[in-house]
């Protein structure tokens, strides 16, 4: 990481990109805070719309003279508020002229700062943005926010934004299972619950959290992590409905067989009418599955984005850790650290406490945490003592937004974009 | 309605059916409160567990000693605390064994009382099981308990349940709406929620309540009461992206075509590889339709059981409704109302108040409230200011379960059985 002061008081450039967070712009309202505590640093604060789109397009927002009650707003509304985008620069060799455009927005609104709130691809591309300007004469200092629901972030230890995906996916898990246990015995048998993570678990383990609750919940999590055995399964299910009479389970959506195949384009059924492929979802191909199997009706929900964006049951610790990275990394620029990330490094198990750590972005790069082993039961079916020891800190304290006539009081933020002052630039054509 | 007061203090029988609800064991609370407060005309106090097959089965709770403390962890519980059954007797023609047996268990219970909390289906059954008793030299007074999320429920304002489900899609559907508007420009373009209601739209429209924290929401709402016109929703699909970018929408998992066949199996593909075949769910039908349509990311939601049991989303308003329905049918049977239903009649529309009311039974009964058409705009795919008013007093207030740990503190109350004084009787064999 490279230490350079800029001379003077310099603007700050601040946008999200990746999939949002229920606490996406708790982040922010700290990064807007920190910076208006340090004048001194920093002249202009603007945000970009839609991440590195907007800065190409120059959709730019000045919150130098933010107030009070806006930041507040920030800290309590889900999705991004700035927009976020799926949306990356080509490899600079491929499209310089991506990167000659960044610069020019950075020279015209004289942009020292680049703080990008995303997935660790996205602020990789960010950092290569910045030293680009900086072997071309206008140094930029880039620090990443992070943020996935997915957890995968490396080194750190959770993701901002974790925490209160897994208390919405623990909470909303429980509850179902109480229906389920309260009408089982005329009813549905099996239920599943499909949960976000295209390659790791860590969101369908916080189902495991229903032990808490309900210490003998006959329960199967099946992470992404382990390639999916239908024989295996079904006899777990088998052995649970025989002996508590249901079964529920969680799963992760991006589940694979043996082979290496997404189960929710996996199966495919021969009637003597027709074949049935199931679309989409490995919720509902596994409740028909086991459904067939029981002869017994099933159930299954699919949160989708309501597990994400979830204003109504954020985690306080979550909460507290999305502040944080996002103070961490206006501290981080301060310091002129180019080039890092802002990582969750935990100071105490019991009470729980946590710092921030600045690591290179290159170190966390491309990588991606998994649910390690010792969190799943042998038959990596069940979670262990030891994935709830490490869930139960991150999904601790309530932090809803507020109510306002029985619907929460989210209404999107407006913000006026600037006045371009440069040429057009059409960033996707 | 028979008006016929036992002489002396009766014994008195509860027990819940049918699909659950938020708070169903409000009403259970009430149910029990009240007769606490009554000691002079009530003996002994039973429930039985998994409804009527309980009442067959012999698998009564004595709750005659029930504590406080337990009373109020009812008031939080989600799920049929006393398990709830969906069986039905049969007619009395075809089956007078199941009536006898009831009768068996009222005399050796001496049950003077009892208190049906379900669908109005299950609830004539229970009359005709009391009509039997009072045929037979056992007068019994029996009262429903209203109880459905679903809010079909003929004559009463809104069903007990409806309210709580409701400001759980209308939550769930505005953080998703904030999740879909901050990511549209390079992600989903189209997103859906499934809502319960086989034959009625009555949650599917509570999705309108976006509108009241984002007026300009681009919304489709395709209530089960609409026959499903593909090319009038395309359309209306490609004008809402056209204006907004992009489009949420709410539908019955009950959707319809114009030939009355479930949107859910009428989906059939042909591609060069293969056919497929939606197997369940509207909602990723429907993202698929439209995916194709748009050439765009789509994205769906299926809450599921989750709608109808989020103790952490409860409305104060449903909640209050659910307790007085519970207090209300016990006051019914201390006046000896016998065959009565109260229903939930509206003395206020500012401020919102109720009052219940009891009428026969009979008179509900087979009856199914639809949503009513000026609710919904001319073209059947969105709400009406209409349907807003009527919806927005349901889903006042909060009253969440507590938290405890960081999840809901809701674990199940484990209720010990009488021990049977009478010969075994399996009800389904």
């Amino acid at each position: 990481m490279n230490v350079a002061q800029p001379q003077q008081p310099k603007n700050i450039l601040y946008a999200q990109a990746g999939g949002v967070t229920a606490v996406i712009n708790a982040s922010a309202a700290a990064v807007l805070e920190t910076i208006q505590q340090h004048p001194n640093v920093f002249g202009k604060t603007y945000a970009a719309i839609n991440g590195i789109k907007g800065v190409l397009e120059e959709d730019l927002v000045d919150l130098s003279d933010i107030d009070d009650a806006t930041i507040d707003q920030l800290k309590y509304q889900p999705g991004a508020a700035f927009q976020a985008c799926r949306f990356d620069l080509d490899p600079l060799e491929h499209n310089p002229e991506q990167y000659q455009r960044v610069l020019e927005v950075f020279k015209t609104y004289d942009i020292g700062y680049f703080l990008y709130n995303g997935g660790n691809g996205s602020m990789v591309t960010a950092q290569k943005v910045a030293d680009y300007c900086c072997e071309n004469g206008h140094p930029v200092i880039c620090v990443g926010v992070a943020k996935t629901v997915d957890n995968d972030l490396d080194i750190s230890h959770c993701s901002p934004g974790f925490g209160s995906a897994a208390k919405y996916v623990a909470t909303s898990f429980i509850e179902a299972t109480l229906d389920v246990m309260s009408m089982y015995q005329t009813s549905t048998k099996f239920y599943i619950m499909e949960a976000m993570g295209r390659n790791t678990g860590w969101l369908t383990i916080a189902a495991g959290l229903v032990k808490e609750v309900i210490p003998d919940a006959p329960l199967i999590v099946l992470p992404a992590e382990c390639k999916f055995n239908k024989q295996a399964f079904l006899d777990k299910v088998d052995a649970l409905v025989a002996s508590k009479g249901f079964c529920v389970c969680a799963v992760s959506e991006g589940l694979m067989d043996e082979n290496g195949e997404y189960i929710s384009i996996a199966t495919i059924e021969h009637t003597h009418e027709r074949d049935y492929i199931q679309l989409g979802g490995v919720g509902s191909t596994l409740a028909h599955l086991v459904g067939q199997h029981l002869n017994s009706k099933t159930h299954y929900s699919v949160p989708d984005y309501c597990q994400r964006s979830a204003s109504h049951l954020v985690s306080e610790t979550d909460w507290q850790i999305a502040y944080q990275a996002g103070k961490a990394s206006v501290m981080a620029a301060i310091k002129g650290e180019h080039g890092v990330l802002p990582i969750v490094k935990v100071t105490s198990e019991a009470p729980f406490t946590f710092e921030f750590i600045n690591v290179p972005l290159i170190e966390v790069a491309n990588l991606e945490k998994t649910v390690p082993k010792h969190f799943l039961t042998e038959d990596g079916m069940d979670v262990t003592q030891q994935a709830i020891d490490y869930l139960k800190p991150l999904v601790q304290g309530e932090k809803s937004a507020p109510f306002k006539n029985g619907l929460p009081d989210i209404t999107p933020i407006k913000f006026k974009t600037v006045k371009p002052k440069m040429q057009q630039f059409i960033a996707i054509k």
